[in-house]
């Protein structure tokens, strides 16, 4: 297929700016063909327009039709030859990687239709009239999940499948009945347009409204602001940095209608190595580490940039083994040259922090855009005095902290702020010794877990890829599961509405055979 | 009882400040007794931080010990036998209202103590581990609804029990598991003090810390913003004015730590009387609508503020016994004098916007502190050109907006911003020709009401009260019924937790017989 590097009005290419960029192969500095286009302000606002357009005939699609919509996606990503060269070529990712992250991103639309084609995600309830109630009768109230109207959706640069242009953030919102306006990320504008066209071919196959998926380019915040500022948008998914997700969020609070913003920032995402499991397998849990704190270069939200462990004799040996393993890493191509540079200015700063020692490096490369794992380690007492030591510091990198006792680590685990996940290694007789701990975690993640690693986020209904803030800007939500669907939509209800005027998911004959609470039972 | 005037901190009566206040009898601009202490910036702090380690104790209460907490508040209620002399002292409402709403709350308390006991509402959702599943094995992930941490609550005006200290507010955050700070509603203070003392008597009773409960007086800005500012409150719930919701959540956006806010603050709840309606019974629809306007001398949220009408022989005949019911209302006593005023004010500043005219005025009354119902008129032409005829005047008054035809009525719902409720009177042809308007509807509203009045807001698990921003700062909740619950709540996922580390709610074995979502399928 052939890359035009235009926006998407709907279908219609469009590119009027004059501004151009080029994708950039991260792993030789070479710029890939063809030029993309900036959209304009007139370019955002038509898509805007067309996406508002298209939800009044998309939010009336019934949950096959979306389903449908969903499916062909997937199967329009599956077939589309070029997309692995691609990805590869514009994130430095390898094709095994390709390989999972489509098989990810294409069970994500999969598992959505399957949660549409159910349908018992809207909510369903109904409170049926009590004409005979005193003092006053009851009428006749039911309520379920509504879209919300048209959503930007700003897709991350670490995952350019899975959470960009057709990932978590696009498939909730098509499957609550929103529409879709794409910021395409400029790291890999090429995989964007290939999966956008899978979209609106798919669009046009199922008899979806033009306009229900638009994209657009931009290197700049002029564009990306321009969507979440536009009146007629309600709602705004963005995966990425702190700073571009408070960005959004501060500007969507400052519009004249706020509108709710669910920004995934990353996190720093604690590790706490308890005592016995130190003592019993401390350095299987270190390799294991180090291969989690490595994996994908560390660029992952979910990298386990903070690892607290005791000091001790079995501390001292379980960092040895935790030092060998990052030393003996190679250099890995990170995604932009401008994110390699990141990394390297936040270990250069993390390592002149007073009381941070560099207590280990991975090996070097002399090609371009290479990471070098790091393991840097600091005391308890002095990362309870330095908030900046708990920030996150994007790329292949751990900072171990070493505690003196139970009440030292519990300090630590006081002082987080929000993180995506906690993860808790320990023996039975650890865990149960550590209650207090695991209880605070719960607290400070959205997501606990004993005795794994934090990489990794499985798509299903009990996930939760969220946290407190800063790790979100909206703790009560998860952008991975069919969870995420209901950030894109609200209830309304319905009172006193004659059966023919009543949404199908409300008929008393339960015609989609849903569950649903019926005064307060329920059922189907 | 006596009143003490204090703040409560916890169960301890705290009076540093030197600032004091008294509630006055609207009825008759009397001051009553005691004087009220306005909380200093340490009594805010004081109580902020007893509710954030009583929520170290609470959070941990199972679901039927704080139904049993909140079913005792209930009792303490009914058995206050000076509540009601209180009540109607310091909100000029009259006794059968004391009874009707005191009986709404009690019965909201036992409602939530019964979402309690059943305890499903915790959407407890578990997928299995699959060890063997290719190319990864899945870990065990189950999740389930966490209480958020300690909320600001701020009652409204106009219900002095069941929209304040232990409404729906405060039921929805002591059921979700969060200890509550309340501000007490400077109008209603010494009411809000009995309902205090009733919540804190229960906590005692029922073994809740000291701290699951506090409150704070104050007639200025200062103590509100010390509660919304706090590091340790993570949510806010409102129920008042535009003015007042906006700057909490502005406040809550601009935090450090940003929170949500979920400020209720009310709006003109269009009425649509159709054409068939208005021939069939347009007489008896405009008798109920002056009800409705004028009830509880206007002062709802869901108060029908805007009355669409076309223009028409029917229309007219509407529209003179509309004024007809208007005229003959008898002026009420108002909550505040503020209100009045500001009552009056919204009236004359709606009556000189061009195009507007008074139409019918209810009956004057020599006391003070009394509203006379209002009836104005303006043309959708008109309305269609000027936003703040859109605007809310809180009190018994309604403008009709004269239609030419469908094309105006659908242009007047399309100009519509966002309201609680939207009504349509319509007869079954009336409807099936106005489906575009109800769907129209249904993005402006968070309830929709067919043949009915939108004044009465039913406690039940349906219900809706809420909608699209400027109603409300978060159009994805409701403050009315069962599922304001999760307003105050976050998920939390576990994944690869022993059994005896997991909340019960996500055991294999189900001891709470809860329903749940097990690998996507619902099921006990």
């Amino acid at each position: 297929m052939t890359l035009t590097g235009h926006n998407f009005i709907g279908k219609t290419p469009s590119a009027k700016g004059t501004t151009t960029f080029h994708a950039i192969n991260p792993a030789t500095g070479e710029p890939l063909q063809p030029a993309f286009h900036e959209a304009t302000p007139d370019e955002v606002d038509a898509a805007v327009q067309k996406a508002a357009a298209a939800f009044q005939v998309y939010r009336k699609k019934s949950g096959v039709e979306k389903a449908l919509f969903l499916e062909a996606i997937a199967d329009e990503m599956m077939a589309l030859e070029d997309l692995g060269q691609r990805y590869c070529a514009e994130s430095g990712l390898p094709e095994g990687r390709f390989q999972g992250e489509r098989g990810r991103t294409v069970g994500q639309l999969r598992l959505f239709a399957q949660l549409l084609r159910e349908g018992s995600w809207v909510n369903a309830r109904i409170d049926p009239a009590l004409p005979d109630r005193q003092p006053l009768p009851r009428p006749d109230i039911r309520s379920m999940e509504r879209p919300l109207g048209p959503v930007g959706i700003f897709g991350a640069s670490n995952f350019p499948l899975a959470f960009s242009v057709a990932g978590g953030d696009t498939v909730s919102a098509l499957a609550a009945g929103c529409t879709v306006v794409a910021k395409a990320h400029p790291a890999h504008p090429g995989t964007c347009e290939l999966v956008a066209t899978t979209i609106l071919a798919a669009a046009e196959k199922t008899g979806m409204p033009d306009g229900v998926f638009c994209m657009v380019h931009g290197t700049s915040t002029t564009v990306g602001m321009g969507i979440v500022q536009h009146p007629l948008i309600k709602a705004v998914g963005f995966t990425g940095s702190f700073r571009g997700g408070k960005a959004l969020f501060d500007a969507a609070a400052q519009r004249p209608e706020p509108i709710p913003v669910y920004a995934e920032m990353g996190s720093t995402n604690p590790v706490f190595v308890l005592p016995g499991a130190l003592r019993q397998n401390g350095g299987d849990i270190a390799k294991g580490l180090a291969a989690s704190v490595t994996l994908g270069v560390g660029q992952f939200c979910t990298n386990p940039g903070l690892t607290i462990v005791e000091k001790s004799t079995e501390g001292s040996a379980f960092m040895d083994i935790l030092s060998e393993n990052i030393t003996t890493a190679t250099a890995g191509v990170m995604l932009t040259e401008g994110i390699h540079q990141a990394y390297e200015r936040g270990i250069d700063s993390l390592a002149q922090q007073p009381g941070v020692r560099a207590t280990a490096k991975g090996k070097k490369s002399g090609a371009v855009n290479r990471a070098e794992a790091n393991l840097l380690t600091v005391d308890a007492a002095i990362f309870l005095t330095n908030k900046r030591l708990e920030e996150e510091v994007f790329g292949p990198s751990t900072l171990a902290i070493q505690t003196g006792g139970h009440d030292e680590l519990m300090a630590v685990a006081q002082s987080l702020s929000g993180h995506l996940t906690a993860t808790v290694f320990g023996t039975p007789d650890d865990l149960e010794q550590h209650r207090d701990l695991i209880d605070l975690l719960s607290q400070k993640a959205g997501r606990l877990i004993i005795n794994g690693y934090p990489t990794g986020v499985e798509v299903c209904h009990a996930m939760v890829h969220g946290g407190p803030f800063p790790a979100t800007t909206d703790s009560r939500s998860t952008s991975v599961g069919p969870a995420a669907i209901t950030r894109f939509t609200r209830p309304v209800s319905y009172q006193n509405f004659p059966q023919n005027l009543l949404p199908d998911e409300l008929k008393d004959n339960n015609p989609l055979n849903i569950w649903r609470i019926w005064d307060g039972e329920r059922g189907k």
